[in-house]
């Protein structure tokens, strides 16, 4: 049950099978940092090329295909007072009839986060919105552990292992559960968002390098298909594909395996339960692969 | 500002240009029924023939295309203690190489409704649910006007005039605004559901007759191109397409409409605006064509 | 089996149940005109409104619900020498990214049409193209039956009762089969294109009237899912939805039903058949739902 | 002008940096083999492990990224005389509905290929076909360079860089065109098909070893975006991607650009030609990525 201080100076834009930078054992705690998605780190210096730069990858002792890590955020901040947007929703997101009556210039929003308040704040560019404040609602965009076949996975987009997934629920004291294709796991991380909405139809959240804690159990024998989580209220499967439909398709059949395997409930109870308690939220609608989130209550689980 | 109790006696299973079953003034409230989607009333007795029967026209005097009606879900309440749904998830809805694997027999659940405690249990079939109770959450599955270009379209599906949404957000309190497309509106409800998950996954949700009581408001001059609403904490609008990808794009641009026409709001602020804080819920993953709602909290309009 | 001769004076720009304007027989000719997609007759005169104007309904003696229509096109051609296509491709057709790279306005272009060479010559607008030349091949762009459950649908969009397929295959000498889903079957057709490429994606083909001449055959207590087709060389299979996937299933699942309804193949034979032998051709990727035509020639057909 | 024998004994599974096997110069020929997608050579002996194992990578001397990578498929033809395919179409191809009606088991089927003839005879499983004989019409399911970012992509998908596209117009006499992304572009092959649909839709073509020879040419400083090709007829552009309307607007995209790059069109003789004369190909709709091919034949483009 170590924790680990760990202090990258080695950062990689893609999942898959490269040196490990930290070994760590089932139970261990990580205190980190990430950078930024343009690479820039807590002072703001741009430390490494842009593109989802992640820390990692961190070897699981013991962790072998066929295996579940699961990871529990303990704690994401931020930990520097500028925050960056993009300001033009993605053409693939509006009618393609609509796109010529967009913005033309996607130039860069300024964000003045005050950590101590917990707010982002609007600084430039002047809008009609003025100085408009959010609160923080700090989430991690692209996590995830090396992709099965020998694969090399960009950390623009996300699958079966993780990736790019950017979405809003993924916030401190949520635990993620990634299947492990490689020995090791080989667990990433980066592209923290101050704040997201629904999807990053803008193609960004508010990008921020973070101080990140989190601590890793492995589920000896236990296989999944699709990340997983859970936090206090709910549990969550996870489909990264396109169309949505498809994204959907991946999540919904990766909880009723779910319920059935683990929860010990039949297949027409499963199917009953599902159909009127189940919840969807839209990951993102950007990447390459869309994600799509299915959520039971947990108060619904058998008990 | 009349108060109509109208008792239907005829039901439609597609929405167009049929004779109108009441005329109704600006700001006027109806009280009335609507039957399940099996076409079956209060005494459970079988009325009408299946697939979504529709109470109304309603014909909303002044109504012209170009307007826009505004309908006021001021109360829905099931008006009996028996409740039905479909048991198995939709093979559209779980991966293709799933769907052998899934429940054969889609028989049909018997809920008990206590309108008083304002619960649902499951009476049968027999699974490892046991008596599982839900809170009642009623919402209305399908309602709209007549569609544009003559047309007559089935209550099984949607469009820019409504109709089978099967948004589990249509809850009583809600405002819910339709484009005008023809002389009086012609408003239609039905399909009233007891609960419902999100994406109305296995087909139904807990299907049962209403008692309904709306309020219209006309806006005279007023366009608007897909369903909008509004209740205490969001303004939210509604896109129906396949796939998902298309209704969210639908509802995302009447969204940036919505903000730009109305809320004062610059093309530059709505894009950030809704990069950052819009937020989507699935309404249908079901019927011929799919729903996607985006939403924004009203907090973060412009004062 | 009589020859009627059929001079429109009325149109529709949707298809449902209407007032029948002929009534045939099984065995029947009709030999008639449409008006293009703007409502402009042989003499390019505006004459009815635009928006693929239907010239019809047919109503088909004896033709019930459960029956199945065949419609032999005997002979397809434009009659008079001017065509006009839209000159931007459609923005679903291209990455959302590229959308605003594209020409502005949208002009119209000319075509001179010359009926014995059979060939069509771009007019306008000046271009580097010149006046290009390309050899005709009519065919219609909409055509099909009332749909069910008391629809009436825009002749804008297609599904499984016909309706605007747009492809380039429904050419003289083709015979199509469409569901019958009500009495009569009522039959409509118009919005004829000299030439069209595959799935008219700059929304036109090149837009002309037609001479027309149909022949009818009533396949009593036959019942297909889809319209079908067949030409010398290859029976086809026709999908309308959203996205082009769902279309694909559509038009594969019909084909699969064909051969083993009708060629007495058993299931292990029609999938090593189509798995070695399928063919694809897409309709259109223009209107409210794309078409897809699954192809299977008919040499590989149970003799 | 080298004219290259090369024996494989290495295979990969995936595309990326791997060491190549083999440096070939501009306008060399290589003269190779490939196994099946299972592994099996010539002899039908399992040499390396399934799941389209690749030939290669060839290394081309002084090809960087930005650079342009011909190849030309001299000549494909299967080298052995036992093929294999699957026999049951695939779930995602046919409705969700239908998909509990289709056979349970997927046997594989044998076909004796007579290489002298031309022809490929089903052999087993006993089928209503019987001996069932096919045209030869040799292709290659698998083939491109290593993709960017440093990612190592599956042989089972495709993308910019080519890969699993499974598209039955491949075949000896084409030249396709890939982007370089990496230094010497690390050309890769495998996956041979005696026959195809379209669609690749059990999931196989007619699965064989193959005798390859292919020449590369490179074109310094030509940048494209996505593979194209030409033969005799076409030329083509490939788009992979999911849903078919995404591959589709990636092939037309890239087709628009040709013209305009290359052919001396401006933006509106651009369009105008496409909107009449535009075809499209589906590849395959099975792998992880379906492929669209644009297609225009030569005899309009301006001379």
């Amino acid at each position: 049950m170590a924790v680990h201080q760990f202090h990258p100076d080695v950062y990689y834009t893609a999942l898959g099978v490269y040196e490990p930078v930290l070994q760590i054992a089932d139970g261990d705690t990580v205190v980190t940092t990430t950078v930024d998605n343009a690479g820039r780190d807590s002072f703001d210096q741009q430390v490494t090329s842009g593109g989802n730069p992640q820390t990692g990858p961190f070897y699981i002792i013991d962790a072998e295909p066929g295996d579940t890590l699961a990871v529990r955020l303990d704690k994401l901040w931020p930990n520097r007072s500028i925050g960056r947007t993009s300001t033009v929703i993605a053409p693939n997101v509006v009618d393609p009839y609509y796109v010529t009556e967009m913005p033309e210039e996607n130039v860069h929003a300024e964000w003045e986060l005050d950590i101590e308040k917990g707010t982002a704040t609007l600084i430039e560019p002047e809008t009609k919105l003025g100085r408009f404040t959010l609160p923080l609602d700090p989430m991690l965009g692209c996590f995830g552990v090396a992709p099965p076949r020998g694969q090399i996975i960009s950390s623009a987009t996300s699958s079966t292992h993780g990736g790019n997934m950017d979405y809003r629920g993924f916030v401190s004291g949520v635990t993620v559960y990634f299947p492990v294709f490689v020995p090791g796991a080989l667990l990433f991380m980066g592209d923290g968002h101050a704040v997201q909405g629904d999807g990053e139809i803008v193609g960004t959240g508010i990008e921020v390098s973070f101080d990140v804690q989190f601590t890793v159990q492995l589920l000896k024998g236990k296989k999944i298909n699709w990340p997983r989580a859970e936090n206090e209220e709910h549990i969550l499967t996870i489909g990264n594909a396109r169309p949505l439909d498809q994204a959907l398709q991946h999540a919904t059949t990766e909880m009723i395996r779910w319920l059935q395997e683990d929860f010990g409930l039949d297949a027409r109870a499963t199917h009953i339960l599902l159909g009127q308690c189940v919840e969807y939220d839209v990951g993102n609608v950007f990447d390459p692969a869309y994600t799509m989130v299915c959520k039971l209550k947990k108060q619904f689980l058998p008990t």
